[in-house]
């Protein structure tokens, strides 16, 4: 079954106004579905990251793609990785993913298209097949993958400019109390069983103070993660720490508080001396396979947050899961921006890794019906999780009109990355800097 | 696709009188082979381990098995590894395989009972999809399996007793110049282009003078390794590598020379002082992949030679690849007595794992066309190599006559398990032990 067609989506989808310690979201935030065509008459879709520059990296891959059979994958693999290597060999010491957004990181931009090119591969091969893409892999260790609530600090107002521009039922979020509501709306309509809060946005006391709320709110069955992507110091980091020992036990964690490996290995250490062993994750110190044994050899990051997006698809997703399964690591999946296509690609990674015990992050919920490019509308959650459907593939089909919808947004935005430190200085502060770290 | 029956025939081979730090080949190699059956009337074959505790742990596993997908192994998997991690509880800090033969050792029993079963389901999805087993697993490195000219020392005579004795093309090996004769023979039946001396057996001044000869016959082109299986102490290890760095350098390695990987780990920091960088090879001191943190933690092993049979099949085997590339250690397969099956599900290993990049053993060359349980007869080298066929799934269908008579001679055996030490006393030397380290 070889290639014969690669058709390039970008795509853009409103978006509210969320903060993180990068900034503030775009009125719409930009994606990339990919198309390809077999000669058996079988197409296979992916999402991936969007813009100018994984745009630019799929076209030139478009000559490597055509003419290939999509179950011959280890070759590509084999010489994107050679060019990744080559790329972390000349950046020696440049954590990059710590200072950029996820999707503009020159570190992954290999694994980064190959795997929306392996996953729209999978996707064919499960529907030539009549089998779901997870079942590829070797199977399910769970018929069902669980997702978190994401809570995000934020202002008033939803996504969307102009004619797009849309209520948002949430409101603004930059109290404790307005983010139990935010919650409590999040839980009430996908059924959430855990919790992440991205910090990183308030003053530390604040963000202590919310998932203090959060916990006061929901009890101590439900796992409470912050995120405040390095924005602390590691005397905050460890401040923090030991201010939510009780609350981030249990199922919880710690991601990136501080930044570098170097960084996230003091605050372990220092936690560990005063008796708390609250786990650090992490998807900003640890973005490629070549990151992770100096990570666990510095017990820096004790759960590795993949994105299959950028790790290298669904196959590199199941190797990751089984590498922290060998070095003893945690391992679950961290989350940007994304529509439905995305979605079922991050539940068949799910639910094809037997290691993945913790609910993964997604973004899902920022978005709405109104800009889904799956056929059939959004993607149904049960309490929490999105079911594995005995549909072949990745188990969705693209909407076309919609999907013109969103190429016709994406052709008008005066924008081709994304960039919160500039809708920051735009809307909230015009002096705005990210700075790490911040507290 | 469901497993409905699964049947498995334990059969021997009939093996030449080789010998190893373990002692003496007995005249009858054991192994089972595999079948399973399917509501779609497929059908799929693997091959392993022989003898009475590998054959218990299959049938104990025929009820977790029939009803099941072959599509759907993570939950087996993840069951099964769980069993092993409690044997690996229980056993800390022994490293049994040091001591006993492969296929008797308790800690990877799970692993390799999983790997029988794997394996013939890869083999029938194969033949249900018309794929070969490698391309479910992404595709080929490679289009064909290098394999090593596998030397050993050996007494004169061939395998089996009574009507099945037979001619034995290689006579006696036992001298440097007889195993370069031994080496001439086989590489002009099948091609090979690297040697592998089985080792441990002579004084180590005779392996030197063997390796040496070895050399001075195929030149500086055809890569040597030594295994030793643990015969030496770590003085003498350091001794051989000392001796052996020209000759076991450019793609040659030293496998296995002493004990545990703290003996190794002292052997490899020792002749590094030296300034001597020969690789350290093991397929004992590391033989799950708890072992392979702790193996690079000590810079104990570098180059890990798997075997898909006990390390959990050809999806761990691809794992395996992986986790080495990722620790920067290289990956090879180690063998041991085999039919065509084995052979063929070693080269779909092999194909797939695109860090593979030495010459994987094979005792293939030391059984014959009359023992051969594939239909056609025996698998065809060239230049070495395996090809990896056209054919789905391993590309093999079995001769059941041949199965039936080697079922029959597996009967009449009087043993059930591998036993070295006992053939050493048999035949060579009534009062003789395995000694680790007896140099």
């Amino acid at each position: 079954m070889k290639v014969t067609a690669v058709k390039l989506h970008p795509v853009a989808a409103a978006d509210p106004p969320l903060r993180s310690s990068y900034g503030l979201h775009a009125p719409y935030a930009i994606r990339t579905i990919v198309e390809i065509e077999t000669d058996e008459g079988i197409a296979g879709i992916s999402e991936t990251y969007g813009g100018e520059q994984p745009l630019a990296l799929l076209e030139a891959a478009r000559a490597l793609l055509i003419g290939r059979d999509v179950f011959q994958l280890t070759g590509l693999w084999k010489s994107f990785e050679e060019k990744a290597e080559a790329d972390a060999r000349e950046a020696a010491g440049d954590r990059s993913q710590t200072w950029l957004l996820p999707g503009e990181n020159p570190l992954d931009r290999h694994t980064r298209t190959f795997a929306a090119i392996e996953i729209a591969c999978l996707d064919a091969i499960g529907k030539a097949l009549g089998k779901p893409a997870c079942d590829l892999l070797g199977g399910r260790a769970r018929e069902q993958a669980a997702f978190s609530a994401y809570l995000f600090y934020k202002h008033a107002g939803g996504g969307g400019l102009g004619d797009d521009a849309r209520e948002d039922e949430y409101g603004e979020g930059l109290t404790p109390e307005a983010m139990v509501r935010q919650a409590r709306q999040m839980i009430a309509t996908y059924g959430f069983r855990e919790i992440k809060l991205k910090g990183g946005v308030l003053d530390p006391d604040l963000e202590i103070e919310t998932i203090r709320a959060l916990q006061g709110e929901f009890g101590r069955a439900v796992p409470l993660r912050i995120d405040p992507n390095c924005a602390w110091s590691v005397d905050t980091s460890i401040r923090v720490g030991e201010a939510l020992r009780e609350e981030l036990s249990g199922g919880g964690y710690l991601e990136d508080p501080t930044a570098t490996l170097e960084g996230m290995s003091q605050v372990r250490r220092r936690l560990l001396e005063k008796g708390i062993d609250t786990p650090l994750a992490s998807n900003v110190a640890v973005t490629t396979f070549g990151h992770v044994p100096q990570a666990w050899k510095l017990d820096a990051v004790q759960i590795v947050l993949s994105d299959p997006h950028y790790w290298g698809g669904l196959r590199a997703q199941r190797q990751l899961d089984h590498l922290c399964s060998v070095l003893g690591m945690g391992v679950s999946m961290h989350s940007n921006n994304h529509l439905g296509v995305s979605l079922m690609a991050m539940a068949h990674a799910a639910a094809a890794c037997p290691h993945l015990t913790y609910a993964c992050d997604t973004h899902y919920p920022w978005q709405t019906a109104q800009d889904e490019v799956v056929a059939g509308g959004r993607i149904p959650f049960h309490n929490g999780c999105v079911r594995i459907p005995e549909k072949p593939g990745l188990g969705v089909e693209l909407d076309y009109d919609q999907l013109a919808r969103l190429k016709e947004r994406y052709r008008k935005l005066p924008y081709r990355k994304r960039d919160d430190e500039a809708e920051m200085r735009k809307h909230v502060d015009p002096d705005w800097k990210r700075m790490l770290p911040r507290w």
